[in-house]
Parts: C-alpha cells; sequence; structure tokens
C-alpha cells in the first residue's frame, strides 16, 4: 500500500515544522513589472503566450521561493482557464516542479460532477498518468456521494485525496451552508457529517476546507470530522490571523494565504522573490509551534 | 441593449421547433473506429495530440450532424480536462465551430467560487474575449450569491446565461439536495428560490438544471423558479422519457441527450454522422409538439 494522503501530509508539516499553503493565482497586471517587460519583449507584447510564460516563470519563481517554508501550494484553475489552453499547458509544467521541490500540489477546481464525468475529473487531476497531476483536488459536495467516491476512489489508489467543500470563509456562504435544518443543525453540518462518512470509506484520502473566519465553526468543524486534514482558507488577506484559527492547526491542518504571499511587496533592496520568501517565513512563524498531533 | 440569453434561446427554439440539447462527451474509446484510425496513423499512435484532434473532429461532425435540429450543444468540460491541454485548446475551435452554425453553447463546467476567482471563471467562458467563448455556463450554488453573481454580471452583460445546478438526476442528489429545512421544505426548494431572485436582480441571465427523472420535482420547481430557462438532463440513456418531462416543456426549456446521440449506432448503410443526425431528430419529434410559450 502505498501512503495515504493525510499521511504524506502530516509527515511534510512535521519535517518542516510548516503548515503553509501558497495559493497560485496569477493575474497578470500583478506580476512583477521586470518579468513582464522581459517576456512581452521576446513575445513582441501581451498575447496569450506570453502570458501563459509569465505564468509559467512566475508560478516557478514563487515554488523556488516559498519551498523551504512552505508544505503546499494550490493553484487556483481560475486564473489559468481566463488566460486560455496555452495557460494550462504552462499549468503541468508549474505542478511537475512544484513536485520536484517535495511540494504537495493542491488543484484548487472546486469540481463536482456525476458518475464517468467525475470518473473523467479524477483522470485530469488525481491519477499516476494525469495530465496535470496533483496530490489533491478541492471539490464541491452540493451532487453527493455518487459525485464525490468516483473522486476518493482514484485519489485513493494513488495515495492523493481530495478535499471537500464544507463550509467557506465568504458572506455568501450563508444563504445555502448556514441553512437550518429540521435538526436544528446547519447545512454545513450536515455535509460534515457526509465528509466524515466518506472518510471512513476512504481513509487518509478525505479532507475539508472550512473557513477561517470564523472560529467558532472551526471547533465544531472538528467536533464533526475528527482530526481529518483541513484546509484553511482566509488568512491574511481575508482577514483571520493565527490566534482565530488556533483551534484547528492540529493533525494534517494547512493554512492557505495567496495575495499576502506572492504579492508581497520587496522591501529595500528584496527582489521580487526575496519579498515572497520573506512572507512565507513569517507566515510560517505566525503559525508556530506547530502543536504535536494527537 | 443586446438580447438577453432567454431572447436568445427563446427564439432559437421557435424557430427550429426544437427543445434539443446535444451534450458533447468524447471519450476515446468510444468514437468512430474509421475516425480514430485515420488519426492514428497520421499522429503515429495514440498519443494527447492524436485525441484532441480526433475529439475536434469528432465534435465537428456531430455538430454539423444536428445542428438541423438541435438548438444547444453543451460540451461537458471533464472530458475534455481528461485529455490535457491539447483537448482544451481543440475545444476552442469546437465551441467556435458550433457558434458558427447557430447553435448556443453551454459549457457544462459546474464552476462555483468566490469573489475574483468568480470572476475569473467568468472571463474564461462568458466573456465577448474569453478563451472558450460560450453562450452559458452551469455553475455550482453551494457557496452562495457571491459566487455567483460575478458571472451572471459578465453573462448578462454580454447577453449570456447561467444555468445553476438546483436538484440533479443522479442518486447521491439526495445526500445534501433533499434534506428538509426547518421550515419543512427541502433544501433544492431554497436553492430554487435563491435562484429565481438572482433571477430578479439579472433578467434573462439565470436558467437552472433540473433533474428530470422526477416529473413532481419539475412541477414544484416551475412553482418556485416560474419561466426560467430550465436544462433538464437525464432523457434517454438517464431514463426519462418525454411523459416524465412534459410539464416542464415551456418557455425557454432545453433537454439534454449525450450519449444517446453522440454514441447512436448507424443502422443499414447510414455513416456515423447520419446516426447521429437521425437521433437527433428522433429526439426533437419525440419531445415535439413544443407547448406555445406563456
Amino acid at each position: 500500500m502505498p501512503k495515504t494522503f493525510q499521511q504524506r501530509l502530516s509527515e511534510a508539516i512535521e519535517k518542516k515544522n510548516s503548515r503553509v499553503c501558497v495559493g497560485l493565482d496569477p493575474r497578470y497586471e500583478q506580476l512583477p513589472v521586470e518579468l513582464r517587460q522581459k517576456i512581452e519583449e521576446a513575445a513582441g507584447g501581451k498575447n496569450a503566450l506570453a502570458v501563459a510564460e509569465s505564468y509559467r516563470l512566475f508560478c516557478r519563481g514563487v515554488i523556488e521561493a516559498v519551498a523551504p517554508y512552505a508544505v503546499t501550494v494550490k493553484p487556483q484553475l481560475a486564473f489559468f482557464e481566463a488566460a486560455g489552453p496555452a495557460a494550462l499547458a504552462a499549468l503541468t509544467d508549474i505542478i511537475a516542479f512544484a513536485r520536484s521541490r517535495e511540494l504537495l500540489v493542491i488543484a484548487d477546481a472546486k469540481r463536482g460532477d456525476i458518475g464517468s464525468t467525475a470518473e473523467a475529473y479524477a483522470a485530469a487531476y488525481l491519477a499516476e498518468d494525469s495530465p496535470w497531476r496533483c496530490d489533491a483536488l478541492t471539490a464541491n459536495p452540493y451532487l453527493g456521494g455518487d459525485s464525490v467516491r468516483p473522486l476518493l476512489k482514484t485519489a485513493a489508489a494513488n495515495g492523493n485525496g481530495v478535499y471537500l467543500l464544507v463550509r467557506t470563509s465568504n458572506p455568501g456562504a450563508i444563504d445555502l451552508q448556514d441553512v437550518t435544518l429540521a435538526d436544528e443543525t446547519l447545512l454545513w453540518q450536515k455535509t460534515a457529517g457526509l465528509v466524515s462518512d466518506w472518510a471512513e470509506e476512504f481513509p487518509g484520502a478525505v479532507g475539508a476546507v472550512l473557513g477561517a473566519t470564523y472560529p467558532a465553526e472551526l471547533v465544531d468543524g472538528r467536533a464533526i470530522m475528527g482530526e481529518l486534514p483541513l484546509l484553511l482558507p482566509g488568512y491574511g488577506a481575508q482577514g483571520a490571523t493565527a490566534a482565530d484559527i488556533a483551534p484547528a492547526l492540529t493533525g494534517a491542518t494547512v493554512v492557505n494565504s495567496s495575495r499576502g504571499i506572492i504579492f508581497a511587496q520587496p522591501e529595500g533592496e528584496e527582489s521580487w522573490m526575496d519579498a515572497i520568501a520573506r512572507a512565507a517565513r513569517l507566515m510560517r512563524d505566525d503559525l508556530n509551534p506547530v502543536p504535536s498531533r494527537n
């Protein structure tokens, strides 16, 4: 048996003494000016290939800079899709580079579909021969168990994982996730219970996305889901502090920051990569000490 | 003001006297043997480029065959993602070809994310200069209004639409969508109410996916959402008949069939395109007469 995703992630957290997940959310206009200029000169202006190449080089730079301080990187598929097929081709290179630097890669794609379509998503991201071969994929549970199991089956067979959305950190999460059910619990707690059931079927392959903006929900979520690996968004730019999320910093939990790291402003003589490395190191230290696992 | 998606779709339905949506779900092993052989000979075997080219030629053939009988085609992104970046590049050509044949294109991607990430998905599929410039996108509402509005804003500005998942046709839909709420309604009915609210904010840009396997739910869904454009999956291979879905065949409703059309078996001397054209025509006639709009 290969190690499970949860085992691999736990070992990486202990080895690096870090819970940092760096979100790879490239936006062309926010990339370092010197990087864009060099590429536009070579490409004869801003075009789809120039944007793709800038994403490739920028994300490689981010990966190089954060590798000592982060355990995972999380490419947000939407930003690559917005830049077209060439950017998605660049993403295959970015993912392979991150894995060569011993970073676990979480594809933040929030996919969710049924049956053979779910199998196709698994084939795209979670198998040994996937074009975008990641260590984990984020997924949306609204379609229920038969949308989630095909992903988990492929993930488990390859030592990979699936993070299910449980309670997200955006204001609109109240629209459905916080709806009160007949038994007086909230919908997201029902989702957490299902996630916990799926984790029993596929041990070590299931994680959960739990918004870091509501500390009480982290405690409730932990109570329902036990020590499942959590992916906490909302740190930094979205406002959550280390103290807010302290209750959930056990087991294989990782905490994501995107803009706060990848668009960190250089100070003094720093290069853009220096600034990114510093931001990742500060976040790692802010989240430490990493509590020992139960 | 450009015409809205709902207006454009209604006009196409009346013009063609058809409610047929053809799902473009290519799977390499199920493509016509003669098509695969020709491409493998040219490519020196089955590789990523050969698969992408076969998807491109197959889907163009499907589009050519169904154009007289269908109003929309619905590429399922998962199957293109499973085949890698070259297949996604082929999809840009497939979409443009469908639009040139006056078919509306619904990207079945079931995306759902928040804020600037949702804007990136809108930029990928729903804008004038999108790399995959479609007429509509399917989306998952679990993250709530602030995940949906950025999609709808871009869609509405370009005369395009967004279909929100409300009640899907898979067995696992009971896990969350059929959960009973404190007010004794079901979660999917709550979702339908939200979809109806969003449609008031963005008139003509909002549609709903409503599983065609439960006739009573189509009646309930119509009662909550009125004459919003419905996308009904589940016809044919998934088991729903024209009689099952008759109550929802008003307004701008379209009915999807994927495998039942694109993998229709040739009879006698038919080519694979002849078989597909016949299947699309039979489905169109099975759903007729199209009831007049309210």
